[in-house]
């Protein structure tokens, strides 16, 4: 079966040449038509947007248009493949934008891994674009270069990687607490992983409420006397008091640290956590397991071990903690809203839209997040998104 | 009326908010398709990819894809109006390249107009792109820029303002002899403008036969005196013998040097051509007086002096010398034929393409230049690209 997948996917490929295609919105079928979207007649739109920089949003493809950005050097659970090997999940990628969301998008594979380079090349082709959305960059670069974008770019930047399963885990979240009438303010979380995807999630777990997250690493827990081997991203989430640090822990493993905690996030590797870890947890414990492609503890095992609810990156398991769920809508509303940015507190709105698309009654251990083909949830997440853009007046006048 | 074609073309374009759009060549509409177009499926291309990168051709759209890059520095007959104000006539050119050729092509405006920049991040996006037309950038950089792109990239690149028009007009000429029985290479031809556009005009013309090209820029006529006093690409003109010298001539002006001479072409600047100075060519000259938007002479008056072929730029006269013959098809031959650059003798074997389109008996004053709606021109030009790139075996394996 999984072979078959394989061979699937290559024939599908092979049989497009590929996923995406350019097209022309406007008929150029006789000399007239050619004379308006081409010379002549196409000098009157490049006036306007000379004399008014904000008209290439009326007469160009640009408010609807973004650049998928890659350097390659994180792709998938691929790794570092390189820009051409990754252009087949860009496509990807963007055609996912245009059939969710009806967002243009053009996948941009870029031949250096240089971070200044990276910058400097996606202000330079910035003009095309109505949004930049970074891809499968590798940390710390993504962050750094994520960070430097926003500050020197007037559209809106998202690393998906870092922020897209953040968002996401946090609407599953959410419902995990409506279903089980627990609040947010009194979890106390694990937090396996602290590299880009999980610096975004514990940033939008104490935004959405959540008071005690704790950090694990393939070094051991994060603690304070451990500052100084830190990372720049970890360092950050200690200076800004993201991470909370446990107290009386026998030692610095992940068994120590999970033992009487409510809530495991991973976004580490395979094979982490044993059954026993989570018979260790509080009653009821939730597990989003999402390291890909094998999570930190098989599904099979979480319930066997009285998980009460599990969410994973995997399809063929309830309670997919699907990205599609959120880029989607969160560039359709940020552009739909002319936002200059995008902000943690839309991020944060995103994931309440996404959580809110399942009723109270419809909520389950295996429906806390909702389909990916649920077309609510493109517009929900939109409207959400949109409605923060202008509470925070950040759009373009 | 003029007025109405530029209030029907801002409004096309703010209807239809620009011209492109990014579409999916598959659906995804089920779990099943989303695993096959993304994750985990689409890891298989990937791989395929990274272990034999031509793979990339077989799996993505990149085969059929190129990038239309400007830096907004030469636009139309508009000037230095910059990468945002540019982008109208780039989403022209995506459709034209898509509508006449099948050719998906996406605008890359880029915020610099530094040649070292330009080519560092073309040769950093090209990833994604099988192909390169470069568009609306000012000479000398385009000259530079294209060349040192040739130089360094294993796929097409293409300036098509100095070479689209060259093309054609070569096309215009071979087809102004056949109607009038004579040989290319008995004509004497006036080459007003020596700059980028002239420059390749000035090669093809040596290419097709022609053994005399004169050279006349705005500060007179081109002479081996003034050698030190001319730009870089002018120089080479010279040392290549592509420019030949007159003799005797009174002085440095166009006027004298129009005199019994054949062919005038025109790629400079309006009203430089007067009755008179047409009057005093050899019996029945051809003007092709393309300066845009208005020609060197306008057609009534060249008529009036009994000029016997004209062609221009502009779509409301017969003869109009329009790049969309060439690009589309020359593209599609060099895509088609897996073509890794794109030769003097493939723009030449284009030209005869477009000529040879209208037969003998179909030649007229006034029909010397076939229909850009011509479905014929695009499969003829890209058949003889094809052939050609295959005779040179500059494909890729």
């Amino acid at each position: 079966m999984k072979n078959n997948l394989k061979q699937r996917s290559l024939k599908l490929h092979e049989d497009n040449r590929g996923k995406i295609e350019v097209i022309s919105k406007i008929r150029v079928e006789t000399s007239d038509d050619l004379s308006l979207a081409y010379s002549p007649g196409v000098a009157e739109p490049c006036l306007k947007i000379k004399d008014n920089p904000e008209d290439i949003y009326k007469y160009t493809a640009k408010g609807n248009m973004i650049a998928i950005v890659t350097d390659g050097s994180a792709v998938l659970g691929l790794g570092n493949i390189g820009p051409h090997a990754s252009l087949p999940v860009m496509e990807g990628k963007a055609i996912l934008f245009k059939e969710f969301a009806g967002v243009d998008a053009f996948p941009i594979c870029l031949n250096t891994q240089d971070p200044e380079e990276i910058i400097s090349i996606v202000k330079n082709i910035s003009p095309s674009f109505g949004g930049i959305n970074l891809e499968d960059i590798s940390a710390p670069n993504c962050v750094f270069i994520e960070r430097r974008l926003k500050e020197e770019l007037d559209i809106p930047v998202f690393h998906d990687d870092q922020h897209g399963t953040a968002i996401v885990t946090i609407a599953a979240l959410i419902n995990a607490c409506r279903l089980t009438n627990r609040r947010l303010e009194d979890l106390e979380v694990v937090l396996s992983g602290t590299g880009a995807a999980g610096s975004s999630i514990a940033r939008l777990l104490k935004d959405v409420g959540v008071k005690k997250v704790y950090g694990y690493n393939m070094e051991g827990v994060i603690l304070k006397s451990k500052y100084d081997n830190y990372s720049f991203s970890e360092k950050e989430l200690i200076d800004q008091s993201v991470i909370s640090f446990p107290t009386n822990l026998q030692n610095d493993s992940l068994k120590a640290l999970i033992e009487n905690k409510d809530v495991f996030i991973g976004v580490s590797a395979k094979n982490l956590v044993t059954k026993d870890m989570v018979r260790s947890m509080n009653k009821d414990p939730f597990i989003f397991a999402m390291a890909n492609p094998d999570p930190e503890i098989s599904v099979e095992d979480a319930l066997e071990a009285n998980a009460y609810i599990i969410g994973t990156g995997r399809s063929d398991y309830p309670n997919q903690i699907n990205n599609v769920l959120a880029f989607p809508g969160l560039f359709r509303g940020a552009l739909d809203s002319k936002s200059t940015k995008i902000t943690e507190s839309m991020k944060l709105h995103a994931a309440k839209a996404i959580a809110y698309i399942i009723k109270d009654e419809e909520l389950k251990r295996d429906y806390i997040i909702p389909s990916p083909f649920d077309k609510r949830v493109v517009k929900a997440v939109a409207k959400a998104v949109s409605d923060e853009v202008i509470r925070l007046k950040i759009y373009r006048k």
